[in-house]
């Protein structure tokens, strides 16, 4: 495999869906409109323009490379390599106008995501992971990614997006594992996880997520030395419910508070 | 009132507050203390260093002006004015890494907050508003501040910081805003006052606000064309519930959904 030029595809198509998504971010022209018929499944012209402009560079770059996006679904490759993406994660944060969305780009090959992107374009901020690189580039300079490994569960900061999460139950199961953390926030989005590898938070978990969603994600956390899998530890790049965690020990601990109540006092 | 010299002040005084907090922002020296024994009420070494940079400031420019600061209270004066400064609002989020933090700084007389800024720094976003002025500057360029005239209630995005709002009544109140709107986000701190003063967002709602968080919001959004009272309708800028909205319209729908369960059906 050539890394290089993986790289520099990644970062054309990154840069190109910045302009892209800027050019429609906090605009009149955002183009909103309603793909799901009960509920609100905001899909904008952003979202649209965004994929294609990516899946026009990969058309020209990498013909060999399969294909799954958000908005147009999966195309075959026969090089053996996926790329995972999702032009505006967070639709609802764009439409609202708070930089916690992002683009994310990832590759993958059978054995689950090996690179991936987290890019924040109004910020300016893109979070890189995997094939040996682990980095953030933003507005005030560049830094090494890496996980913070000094926090027990009872001083950990946990990140989800809604805080209805999914289910009844995943609720209730979430909200085990909040009541004994030290700090609960919502609303971040992508953005989460780029918290999470940079060290400022400890644990990120969700459900409901799509392939798409997550697999950027659990490349950049992989390099960052944080640990990504489903609520049963098992393989998260399918989506559905995702434990994203620090350490080995707020993995295990969060695992355990949503499996069940304890059968005793810690 | 000298308003440039009033302008000059402020921003001489969020300049410095963006150096000092962002030498701290996303960094191992964060000083994190906690000032409540029950719960959690961080306070940051960040918080006083910015709220002392900015008094020192006030101390040489405009020492007949009186202050109010989170950090370090009230001091006196002499001119009928006083600066309101929240060094940090949102100290959650800036322990977490998360850019929905800001520095706010509100000028009062008798009659109420007449000036505000909401900063950003780490973005580099900065939303002024009052004598004379509605703008926001930032990353990718400078434009007036103004609200969104269009959203019936129905189309309305609603923000607020902490899902759980405040008491149980204030949380159903909130709850029947909610369940009438197109869509609810948590977890912005000012940055929420700040969209909707640049007409991303319609509503906000919060309750348990000190004064301190409120006065540069009344300030910006009153200058952006928008209305922020509490949820009776009456002054807002002693802290307490605060709905903050784009339209009368907006403001009067949610004010009686507020107030309590309709009498019948809409």
């Amino acid at each position: 495999m050539d890394k290089t030029e993986i790289f520099e595809t990644a970062a054309q198509m990154a840069d190109t869906a910045r302009s892209t998504t800027l050019a429609l971010f906090r605009s009149d022209g955002v183009g909103l409109s309603n793909k799901s018929a009960s509920g609100f499944d905001p899909v904008t012209k952003a979202d649209r323009d965004c994929e294609q402009a990516m899946r026009d560079i990969l058309a020209r770059r990498r013909p060999g490379d399969a294909i799954l996006g958000e908005e147009f679904g999966p195309s075959p490759g026969n090089s053996g390599l996926e790329w995972v993406l999702d032009p505006i994660d967070g639709t609802r944060a764009f439409i609202s106008g708070a930089p916690s969305w992002g683009v994310l780009i990832a590759l993958r090959d059978g054995s689950g995501p090996i690179y991936g992107i987290i890019d924040q374009p109004y910020i300016g901020e893109r979070f890189e992971g995997g094939l040996g690189r682990a980095v953030m580039t933003g507005p005030h300079g560049s830094r090494p990614l890496g996980v913070r490994r000094s926090a027990a569960l009872g001083e950990a900061i946990l990140l989800s997006t809604f805080p209805e999460i999914g289910t009844r139950a995943e609720a209730e199961a979430f909200g085990r594992v909040a009541s004994k953390v030290r700090l609960t926030r919502y609303g971040l989005d992508c953005y989460a996880y780029a918290l999470l590898a940079m060290g400022q938070v400890d644990l990120v978990i969700e459900a409901g997520l799509q392939a798409y969603d997550i697999a950027a994600p659990i490349a950049v956390i992989e390099a960052a030395g944080g640990i990504v899998t489903n609520w049963q530890g098992g393989r998260a790049d399918g989506g559905g419910q995702v434990l994203a965690a620090a350490t080995p020990d707020l993995h295990r601990a969060a695992m355990a508070l949503l499996a069940g109540p304890a059968n005793r006092d810690a």
